[in-house]
């Protein structure tokens, strides 16, 4: 079943409202089978909407509308409706009646243009709003459906979930797409392609689908299946395969993080985590304390932005600093070695590096980050090299840093590219 | 002038991506002058481009495109577009090299999809990416614009930024919005607009308009002059009004940020800073390393999540955490002031309380966050009580922090509501 959405309201045009509901519609849509081939964003203005109906129901079965329900001047969506389907308003008791029970029970007078959310149009049948006093409506037009429901972003999940998509379910038989998401760290988007190349083939002549979906640090990598959730095995077959031969790549599904990752591993090694940073500045820890009941696993972190920092609290060497610089192996796994002691923790990552956009030397350019961590059993580190944007180094530093404390605890290879 | 965006990508219409580029978009338009009147979401599907782009210029003046110009297979937009506007690639030289560079800078090598990315075509301006491997496109057509480029929202607004608005700015004559924002800390919107009421009547009655942006933990205001920057006088004039007025919540203008502001009053006085963090778990020093510079005022932290590391590292008297607790104004004072010796700073602020979603206590709700401020001469502390967001309250707490260290360096009285 193909779907689109028109989404009504100025403040989406100009910027000041993010539309939210079109990616929790798109969410919630695909789940059950109805997919969103277009939305579609306009101002509160009749001949607009009336286009965009129009066009939308020359694509789409279904058409779900946002918006311009208020009961302000500018919300004018009923009206256009009614003109589009060639019907009128007449007030609709049931919905009165909730309206003037809506002002009731929070004690606020009712105002005419509260009367007036009332009048509904003649041919169509009303979706109950239970927490608002702009109604739904469905409209059956040539076998096709169009639903109007308000902007506010609880109305109209309310209105979706307890009156459309029973509605949908009993009506119409559904196409099933079911999705799953795999997440990895380490290697870029290209790189990546080129490498799973042989498993992006088998997925596909399987009738598979698969999206690459880069994030700063990260590629999601989607699975989609027409066939609905009873592919969902397969799918997880396909995953198990790529993490067994991806192991350092692959870190997680779904919505996972790898802070949430590590905190898992440590929880079932009994194990804690502390961090001392120089160029996240902080950053990595407050990953960690991200996740509510991190206080399980991870201590706490020495932030020694300086140099003096870094001798009078990390207690790395004075010598060592003068002769290797503090972006270096030996001042990383210093300061890495060092925070397992001072911090009394299992494992310790450490940070050192030149986020930018000044302070590059030949040897070590803006995008330098050395990364340490320490256990028990060794101590290693890893060098790695980004771009000239401070902002997004720290970020990648840090799901760096996170991605080589897992393949640490997990005792995998630990590949980048 | 009228413009029309339309954003490619599944990602988009399954709701795993949030549209951010569009209401970014929208914003930054609206404020040159330029509007948006519909914003149009499609899949990677060559035939809905071709559409989409069609009945876009049939509307609108300049049509700006976003996503499908990534490396991989799903990524079709730049050979549509060869269709549409009739034309063909070619390899771009600069481009070319550009990419090189990008792979060299990062020692990862350069592979044929990313190569086959300067591949552009032959009848367009190219605009360059300074962050990414997709360079953007600015088509002339029939005296009409369309330009394309990448989805990743941190490309875009880079080639918007540095290619697009300049060229728009001197190619066009566009409507002369002028706006100015005023930044404010630590009252709420609803509070805030009761607070200044009269200044608020002052600004309307001269014509200018205005409007509250409310954003975590701050509210920003937005004065708009319709005839120009030659008001710009006037409004500087109204908004030093409003910090004479209210010091404490007025801290900066336009894009500055509350670390900013601070590092710019601690060079001045020629003063260093760190922090003791519980709560904000590395949050807190995170938003001064952000600031490229900010080793020259900013020194280190302790991160002391447990209460074992508050006493082992923070210096803090077993006694005193038996007595009062964590979350207490004596514990928050005696981390401050610890803080100061231990990493011999001037200024040194902590964070305390409960973030949630478990962890409150009648005593102290989830929510509760007390801040310490130790300077040579005074210590002090104030408690805050935010709602059950975990990661909203991190938020409010940084900000909290760091407008009383502001206030506290200038000798302000601190006001909260």
């Amino acid at each position: 079943m193909k779907a689109e959405l028109i989404s009504i309201g100025d403040e989406l045009l100009i910027g000041q409202t993010v539309n939210t509901n079109a990616s929790w519609l798109g969410k919630e849509c695909s789940q059950r089978g109805v997919r969103i081939v277009q939305v579609t964003t306009i101002s509160d203005d009749k001949q607009l909407i009336l286009d965009a109906v129009k066009q939308a129901f020359e694509r789409a079965d279904l058409v779900l509308v946002t918006g311009g329900l208020g009961p302000t001047k500018d919300d004018i969506t009923k009206h256009t409706l009614c003109e589009f389907f060639n019907t009128s308003l007449e007030m609709h008791i049931p919905t009165l009646q909730q309206i003037e029970q809506f002002f009731s029970q929070r004690n606020r007078p009712m105002l005419d243009v509260n009367i007036r959310q009332a009048e509904l149009p003649k041919d169509c049948e009303i979706l109950t709003n239970r927490v608002g006093t702009a109604a739904g409506m469905w409209f059956d037009y040539k076998g096709k459906v169009l639903i109007s429901m308000p902007g506010v972003p609880y109305e109209m999940k309310g209105i979706m979930q307890e009156e459309v998509f029973p509605r949908l379910d009993s009506r119409y038989q559904l196409k099933s797409l079911f999705h799953k998401t795999i997440l990895t760290q380490g290697m870029g988007e290209s790189f990546l392609a080129e490498s799973i190349a042989e498993w992006e083939d088998e997925v596909r002549d399987a009738g598979l689908s698969l999206a690459y979906l880069p994030a700063p640090g990260m590629v999601k990598l989607r699975l989609t299946s027409f066939e609905g959730k009873q592919r969902e095995a397969e799918i997880d077959a396909y995953f198990a395969v790529l993490k067994d031969r991806y192991p350092s790549l692959v870190f997680g599904e779904g919505e996972e993080t790898l802070p949430e990752v590590i905190g898992k591993i440590l929880l079932q090694k009994n194990q804690t985590i502390g961090t001392v940073e120089s160029c996240t500045g902080g950053g990595l820890a407050a990953s960690f304390v991200a996740n509510a009941g991190a206080s399980a696993y991870f201590s706490g972190s020495l932030l020694t932005y300086t140099n003096t920092l870094k001798q009078q609290i990390g207690k790395v060497s004075e010598e060592k600093l003068k002769e290797f610089g503090a972006v270096s192996s030996e001042i990383a796994e210093e300061m890495a070695q060092n925070g397992r002691e001072i911090l009394g923790v299992d494992m310790s990552v450490s940070t050192t590096g030149v986020l930018g956009p000044d302070g590059g030397t030949p040897e070590n350019p803006v995008g330098t980050v050395w990364i340490g961590v320490a256990t028990k059993d060794r101590t290693l580190s890893k060098r790695f090299q980004y771009g000239d944007n401070r902002e997004r180094n720290s970020q990648m530093a840090i799901l760096s840093a996170l991605n080589l404390a897992r393949c640490e605890l997990l005792e995998l290879i630990f590949e980048k590219k």
